[in-house]
């Protein structure tokens, strides 16, 4: 079986396991739990957590150890999501198809359910009845989600990404707030897999990364085109939110083509980077090509 | 020397911890540290890391094993506050006698950098070379800090208070919100002493839990009798907010003389617990005096 029929199982999986993860809507405080729920479940693409089932596969991890990295890193990346959205930052009305969390509630509530996303998705790295065997890995989880989100991670990459609203950013420096901004996450979803057990060694480790890298980069302008030329239906949030803000992107500063032959670039070196690893590569190559691929 | 004297010290010392802890103001993204740094530093009463040194003293604990669980802690606090004083939550310009984060400087970099303090506060507990050795305490740290400040904890309180602006509580309601709001972040920080090295056992942490839950709740009633009777200068924010927001706290809920009569129960029984823990409490209890009969 591929991993494009088995990516369906994952979907299946990780729905489950944040299910179950979140505190259950009818618990106290209702109206913060439903909020949390309306954040993370019911949508999205969750290309974190595949990403860290197919390099789980890849270095022979049990799909049990892989859960709460998996769910830790997509509460985290929805805690992003609703903090976004919010009328002092991007101010958007769209999400996954759905009003965005504070739309859909209120600013106060979606404040407070994604603030109280991030606590859990550290209390699930180490409540893990698959990973309390291995306390050195679950520390090593922690740290690896904790310098993705911090300053130097995706919440400073969201506040450069602010400041930069209508800036001129030269590629490098427009490349070093998409590695924060998307590329950290993305990065933490792969290095967790990796060192769950039975681990990566330091070569694999290395290739992981270079695969990683390149492919953070290419989502992201990905993401950046896909604001110019998909639909508001296609992409689930509004179209073109990107220009209207004055965004600093790659084909807003650098043109269409430009973006195109950069991604074009960072594929090549993300494939270059498994074709090097010495473990199956099929899951991650299948996923790689949906994400530069994609069409939301 | 009495902790009156020694508590000076452990003042400079978190300080010091704190500041080494907090990314450089010179380090890019700078505006989001400098706002990180603004929230947390110049300010503030301590009083989380002083209760985890005086816990740490009264069981041997080393202070070098208590810097990271203080400064984590205070991180985890200094994040609340920031997003309790926005303007779609408690809209305070004022707090620790000066603006508050978004009014000195703006609401998209106050939400990021409170975001920004969460994932520093984890990390600061699995990162401090004391506690490297110690991995179960460790893993233990991060399960007390997240526990705290989750739906469960504090940001869960936050979102009750929220929505019991203009409603009456009975006590034991108004009870449970105050020891979400503000109790199991205190908990955790004299928790978080008790599980360093030597660590407590079961006895000694039976009854620290009795004092702090006791004491947790004394803290908040005598927040509330000072936002009524304390200045704006005394208290370094704005004096009858919780009144002109109409909060549900104990005094407008069931007036002066019943908070302060509710006060000195818990404050016997906070004492109460002291009396019967079998190390010394010295430090404990001259704190705990502090809290009940401050004035700011």
């Amino acid at each position: 079986m591929s991993f494009e029929q088995r990516h369906g199982e994952y979907l299946a999986r990780i729905e489950r396991v944040l299910d179950q993860t979140l505190p259950a809507a009818s618990l106290p405080p209702t109206r913060l739990h439903e909020a949390m729920r309306y954040a993370v479940l019911g949508g999205g693409k969750r290309i974190r957590p595949l990403l860290v089932y197919a390099t789980g596969e890849s270095l022979g991890v049990a799909a049990e150890c892989l859960d709460a990295p998996a769910a830790a890193i997509e509460l985290m990346h929805a805690f992003s999501l609703v903090h976004d959205d919010l009328p002092a930052m991007d101010d958007d009305e769209l999400r996954r198809g759905r009003p965005t969390t504070h739309r859909a509630f209120d600013e106060a509530t979606a404040i407070l359910a994604a603030d109280a996303l991030q606590p859990l998705a550290f209390q699930t790295l180490i409540t893990a009845p698959a990973l309390v065997p291995y306390p050195l890995e679950q520390i090593r989880l922690v740290a690896l989600l904790a310098e993705a989100c911090g300053s130097n991670g995706m919440t400073g990459g969201q506040a450069i990404d602010m400041e930069s609203e209508g800036q001129h950013l030269d590629p490098a420096a427009l490349e070093h707030m998409y590695r924060l901004k998307t590329g950290r996450l993305l990065r933490a979803a792969v290095l967790s897999a990796a060192c769950c057990p039975p681990g990566a060694d330091t070569e694999q480790t290395h290739h992981l990364e270079r695969f990683i890298d390149a492919l953070g980069l290419a989502f992201q302008i990905r993401d950046d085109i896909l604001d110019i030329e998909g639909t508001t239906e296609q992409i689930g949030k509004r179209q073109g939110a990107d220009i209207a803000r004055d965004k600093a992107t790659y084909p807003a500063l650098f043109g269409l083509p430009a973006a195109r032959a950069r991604m074009d670039e960072l594929w090549a070196a993300a494939v270059a980077a498994l074709d090097e690893l010495p473990t199956p590569t099929e899951g991650l190559r299948w996923l790689a090509e949906q994400i530069v691929r994609r069409e939301d």
